[in-house]
C-alpha cells in the first residue's frame, strides 16, 4: 500500500503549497482521493501513471477538494482515454462536471460514472476481491465523507514443510490456501491449520479530511493501519477550529489515540503556520507515531 | 502598456506549459485576459497584484480557457476582498461558476457581475475616459471573441517654450491641454496646435484566441499596435488547424499583415512541438515583427 499525497495544504493553491489530493495505491487499484486545482499537474510531476486511475473519491465541494476534477476529466478525454472512470461525491458533483463539459462542447469519450452520495451513514462504495471501500461520514460545513480503505485477508499462505509431511497432493493446494481441510493420500483428514499459516494481515487506510473533532468517527476506524486526519489548526487557534469546522493537531491525535491507529499522518495545515513540526509535537502529546503530510512525498504504509 | 503571459500553452496544464491566461496592465487598469486552471499560482509566481484586478474576459468555454475562474473567484473570498468584480464571457459563464459556488455553500462577500455574450457582432464591453474593450467575434469550436483593448487618446502637450512666447496665462493651461484655442495676457487669440504637441500615439492590443483562420476580424484590427493571434499549429499541420479550428503560424502572420498591425505575438502552441523558434520562422514568411510569447514572460507594448 503506497499513498502518494500530491497536496496537503488547506484552501487556496500557492506556488509551493498544494490543495488537496492523494493517490493511494493498494492491491493493484489507483485510487484518486480528492482533486484540488492543480491536482493534474500534480499527477505529473510525482509521475503517477494516472491513465490507471478509475476511481475518484471526493469529500465535499469546497473548492479545495474538488476544482481540479473537471480539468482532469478532460484532460483524460484529452489523451484518449476508454477505461471507464467512476467518480464518488456528495450530491451535486455530477451536475457541476456535466455541465461545464456541456459549455465546452466536449463530453467524454469513455464511460463517466457518477456515484452522488447523501447517506449521513457509512456506505460501501466499492468492493472486489481485494479491496473495499466505505464512505465515513464527517462533520464540516458543508456535507463531507471521509473513506476507508481495506485489503482483503489474503489467502492462507502453504507450510511447505508441514504440507509434504502430512503427504498431501498437490491438487489440493488451492484449495488449502483458501482455509480448507483436506484428506491426504493416507485418507487422514488435515487440519488446516497445521498445515498454514497465518496470511499478511490487512492493512487499511482512512482519509478523513475536512472535518471539525468529531469522535463519531472512532469506532469505524478502530485499528487500522493508518489514518490521516486533517489538522488545520494547532490548538492555540482552538476557537477558529471551532468556529470553520477543522481539527486541531490534538483532536487529530485523540482520535488516533482514541481509535487505537498505527500511524497517523496529518495535513490540511492553514496557511498561516511557518513551521509544520509544530503540529507533530502536538499530536505528540496524546499519540507517538505522528507523520507530516507534504507535497510530492510517499508513504509506503 | 505591459503584457504579462502567465500561460500561452494549448490544452492541457503540464508543469511547465501552462493553459491560456495573460494580464495587461492598461491606464492603471489590470485586466485578465482568459483563465485556464493554475492562473491563481501563475499570478502569484508573476508576482501580480491580483486584488487590482477589477475585469476578467473570458474568450470561451473551452477548459484550458476558463477552468482556472471558479478558483480564483473563491481566492478572492478568502483573500477577504470587498471590491466588485465583473467578468465577461460567453452564455453559461453565470451558472458554471455560480453553481459551484453554491455546492461549496461559498457565495462571494464581493460583488461578483457577470457579462454574458452571445452578440456574433463586435460589442463595447467597457469604457471610461481612459480606454475601452470591445469583443471581437471569432471562429472556433464553440462560441468564443477575443478582446480589443484601445487607449483612449490622452491630453495634447503643452510647448512650455511657445506658451510661454505665446505669452498665455497659466490659468489657461488645462484648456489647453483639451485642444481649446485660448486669448492670451495681450487679448490675441492663440491657435492651439501652436502652443501644444501632439499626445503620445493612443496604444491598442487585441487578444485573438483561439479561432480559425478568420479574416473578418481584419477591419476591427487595423493599424492596432500589438496583436495576439493564436498559432496552435504550424502549416505542416494545416489540415489539424482546419478539423480543430485553430491557426497556424502562416496564418497568424496573414491576418497581422493585411491589417497592419505594429506588433504580432504568436501563442497558444500545440504541445507537438517542441521548438517554438519553428513558429516564428514560418510567421516571418509573410510579417516581420513577430514575438513569441512565453509562460511569465512581459511584453512593454
Amino acid at each position: 500500500m503506497k499513498l502518494t499525497i500530491l497536496g496537503c495544504h488547506s484552501a487556496t493553491p500557492r506556488w509551493d503549497a498544494h490543495p488537496t489530493s492523494q493517490v493511494l495505491e493498494i492491491k493493484g487499484h489507483l485510487f484518486l482521493i480528492d482533486c484540488g486545482e492543480g491536482t493534474q499537474v500534480q499527477l505529473r510531476k510525482c509521475k503517477v501513471k494516472f491513465a490507471r486511475i478509475r476511481h475518484i473519491f471526493i469529500s465535499h465541494l469546497h473548492g479545495d477538494h474538488f476544482f481540479g476534477l473537471v480539468g482532469l476529466i478532460s484532460t483524460f478525454r484529452l489523451l484518449g482515454r476508454e477505461a471507464e472512470l467512476n467518480v464518488y461525491g456528495p450530491k451535486g458533483i455530477k451536475e457541476a462536471i456535466t455541465l461545464q463539459l456541456k459549455l465546452g462542447n466536449s463530453w467524454t469519450n469513455y464511460p463517466l460514472l457518477f456515484h452522488e452520495l447523501d447517506s449521513k451513514e457509512p456506505e460501501l462504495l466499492f468492493e472486489d476481491d481485494k479491496v473495499s471501500v466505505a464512505s465515513i461520514p464527517l462533520k464540516h460545513r458543508v456535507y463531507t465523507n471521509g473513506f476507508l480503505f481495506r485489503e482483503k485477508p489474503g489467502e492462507r499462505k502453504l507450510d511447505i514443510n508441514a504440507v509434504k509431511e502430512a503427504n498431501v497432493n498437490m491438487s489440493y493446494y488451492h484449495k488449502i490456501k483458501q482455509g480448507f481441510d483436506v484428506v491426504n493420500e493416507d485418507g487422514i483428514t488435515i487440519d488446516n491449520s497445521k498445515i498454514t499459516l497465518d496470511p499478511e494481515p490487512s492493512k487499511s487506510y482512512a482519509f478523513c479530511s475536512d472535518t471539525v473533532y468529531f469522535p463519531e468517527i472512532i469506532p469505524q476506524i478502530t485499528n487500522i493501519t493508518t489514518l490521516y486526519h486533517e489538522s488545520t489548526f494547532l490548538k492555540e487557534h482552538q476557537e477558529l477550529a471551532i468556529k470553520t469546522k477543522h481539527s486541531t493537531a490534538l483532536e487529530a491525535a485523540t482520535i488516533a489515540s482514541e481509535a487505537n491507529v498505527g500511524t497517523l499522518i496529518l495535513g490540511h495545515y492553514s496557511g498561516r503556520y511557518g513551521n509544520y513540526e509544530h503540529f507533530r509535537k502536538e499530536a505528540n502529546e496524546v499519540f507517538e507515531n505522528v507523520e507530516l503530510a507534504e507535497d510530492g512525498k510517499v508513504f509506503k504504509l
